[in-house]
Formats: structure tokens, C-alpha cells, sequence
């Protein structure tokens, strides 16, 4: 199974993030079964996108049943590797700094911020969501100490390049991207980007099409 | 032209923001020409790539010579809608809503948010980045009274689909959605959605299977 799920791409991934939310619904509703059917219809994909995705994850579907949540969940969640804990630290404290180290779904998710640091000499020390605000020496450090693989940069534009090389030299292997700029970085690195510019130029220029709405499946697309 | 832009995919739509940011860059950096190999090579994708995309906004490659910067820039703004204003509101002033009001980037584009709207009595009233928050009973007329088409939610996720509802209900034709849920939306209305957490999870499992450091092109797609 492993070797199938090297194999998948992006998309295949990001759909498989929204599969495993609505299962993890079903599973709460305390549903027995589901099909790919329905698991189409509510994510707003094909039934065949749905039996060609699943079936990446070995052989789970019950012919006359259908599939049973909590074993994709579980099977879900190791393919997507969220049956481990992820330290995780974050650079930026302002505003969507601390909207992120806020947000519940992250710590449910097993992303686990472990230390949060910011170049405002002001900031050093506060205390925000139980973490202390480090200044950016300590960084390599605290990589280290915590075996941290995942970065999240929340800083002005200006800054976000040093603080990604800062964080490829300690040793991160994925940065989450909150800065509206192109980071460099190097092979080995992976790079997630999330520019809230681009999101609301996207939605515009799909009004401006006056294309109709669109169902989950795209929602995993943005 | 708008003939051909009006069946372009949400993926090349992606593109042009980023080709769009980076010849932004050029124009300021004087540059008085670039190549499809250059762009391509800037932003990650291939320069055949770059020749079919630029192909859909008309001949504005010059054989011997590349593209003018200038001039791209002023064909992708309208592509893309941007060369209008986009009035545009908020709802949720929490972290995350106040990270996005004072995010210099969306005025900048011609994003103008023009009302914010809250639930929590406690905040009715106080101004923030110079805008007055309002009730949500407030919502259908301000849309009315600003023509307003754009809406963007930025509310726990339990609240998100009763405000999506409030947006659709106004007028709104797009919603950029930062709450963690599967919005149900009509059809004719456009809906993007930022789910911070999957973002995450999809850098996670990229981490986990060891792909090696994306380009930007790869950006526009997360």
C-alpha cells in the first residue's frame, strides 16, 4: 500500500484529505456503510474518480456494501500520515500568526505547534497560546531539540525568504507559506503556498466567467 | 479574447496570478523583455506550458524578441479582472478576519472590503482598519446598498453554512471561505475555499513521501 499511495499526486492527496473529512462525519453519525456513490455525491466528485482514488488504498470496497467509514478513516489517516504526531513551528506572531497557533483543527490533526518565534524584539517572551515567543537565534535550536519537520511562515513578504532559508538550514523538510511571495527553496525541501491574493483573484475571475458554483471537489482544488 | 479567456480552467486562471505577480516584479525591475523560457523558468512550469497560456490572451509574443512585460501585465489584469474594483466584505472579525483586513495585498488588487460583520454583540460597533463592524442583520442590505459581489467568510465552522446562506441570499456571486467545513452552495454562485488544515495535511503527506522542493508553479496549486 505504501507503494501505491508514493505514487499518488497532489490532487489525489488533497482529495483524500476531503474523503477522509466527511468519513470522519459518518463515522461520528455512526453510519455502518457508505458507497462510493454517496461518498461522490457529497464531496462533488465522480462515482469513478471515487473507486479509482480508493482503490489506491488497497482493496476496501465490499461488493453489495460499499465501504465501511472507520476502516478508511484508519487507512486514510496512515496513508496521509496522521496516525503520527508532527511538530510543527510557526515564524510570525501577528495577526494570522496567532489566528493560526489558534485554530483548533490543527492540534486534531496532529500537527503539533511546538514553538512559535518573531523578529519584534517587543514580542520575545509573551506568552501566546501557552507558547513563549522566541527570537529567530533560537530557531535552529529548537528544530533540533524537538526533531521539528514542518514550518509555518506567517511573515510580511519581505521577510519570508530569509526565514525559509533560516529554516532549510535547521533542518525543516516542509514549510507551509503564509508570505504572498515566490520562495526559493531547495530540492529535498517541499514547499505548500497558500496566497490569499491569488485565492480572492481566482474567485474573482470566476465571477467575472460567471461560472456556476462549485461542489467540494473544487474546494480541494484552491 | 474574452471569448478565449471565458474557457480557460481554474488552473490556468492560477497560473496567470503568478505569471501576473511576476512580471509585476519585471515592470518595476525595467525590464524591456522576457522570454517564454524565462517566465517558465521563473514560475516552475515548462516554456511549452508558457506559450499555450499566454496563447489564450492573443498574439502578444514577438518572434526574435519574447513578451513585453507591460504589456502582459495589462492583458492579464483584465483577463483577470483586475483592472476593476471589487467591493467586497467580511465576516468574522476573529484573528484570522482582522489578519485579512489588514492584509496589504487584497486593496492593493483592487479587492476593496467596504463591511465587516460580526456575531458577537460585544464587537458591534468598534472599528477596525477604519470600518465599522455590524450585525449580520445588516448584511443584505449593505450588499444591496454597495453593490457588493464578493463575500468572504472567516467564522468558526459551525456558523460558516448559516453565513454562506445570509451571502448567497443578499447576492453575493463568490465566496472566499476560510472555515473548515464543506459549504453547500446553488449553482451561480462561485465558491473558493481556504481550508487551512488540508493545506497542512497535504504538506504532511508530501513530506511523508519524500517529493523533493516544488517551484511556484506548484504554489498556485495548493
Amino acid at each position: 500500500m505504501s507503494m501505491s499511495a508514493a505514487r499518488l499526486s497532489r490532487a489525489t492527496a488533497g482529495r483524500f484529505s476531503l474523503y477522509l473529512r466527511y468519513l470522519e462525519e459518518l463515522v461520528q453519525a455512526e453510519a455502518a456503510t457508505v458507497s462510493s456513490g454517496a461518498l461522490g455525491q457529497a464531496l462533488g466528485v465522480s462515482e469513478a474518480q471515487v473507486r479509482r482514488d480508493l482503490a489506491h488504498l488497497g482493496h476496501l470496497g465490499y461488493p453489495g456494501i460499499g465501504y465501511y467509514p472507520g476502516e478508511l478513516v484508519t487507512v486514510l489517516r496512515r496513508v496521509l500520515g496522521l496516525d503520527r504526531s508532527w511538530p510543527t513551528i510557526l515564524v510570525g506572531v501577528g495577526n494570522l500568526g496567532r489566528a493560526l497557533l489558534r485554530y483548533q483543527g490543527f492540534r486534531q490533526k496532529g500537527f503539533q505547534l511546538v514553538a512559535v518565534f518573531d523578529a519584534e524584539p517587543n514580542l520575545i517572551g509573551h506568552r501566546i497560546e501557552g507558547l513563549e515567543v522566541q527570537p529567530l537565534s533560537r530557531l535552529a535550536q529548537e528544530v533540533k531539540d524537538r526533531q521539528v519537520s514542518l514550518g509555518v511562515i506567517a511573515v510580511p513578504g519581505e521577510a519570508a525568504q530569509e526565514v525559509a532559508n533560516g529554516m532549510v538550514k535547521a533542518g525543516i523538510r516542509g514549510i507551509l507559506n503564509f508570505a504572498p511571495v515566490l520562495l526559493r527553496i531547495p530540492e529535498g525541501v517541499t514547499l505548500v503556498s497558500v496566497d490569499l491574493t491569488i485565492q480572492l483573484e481566482q474567485l474573482a475571475f470566476l465571477v467575472q466567467q460567471g461560472q456556476a458554483g462549485t461542489g467540494p471537489g473544487d474546494q480541494a482544488a484552491s
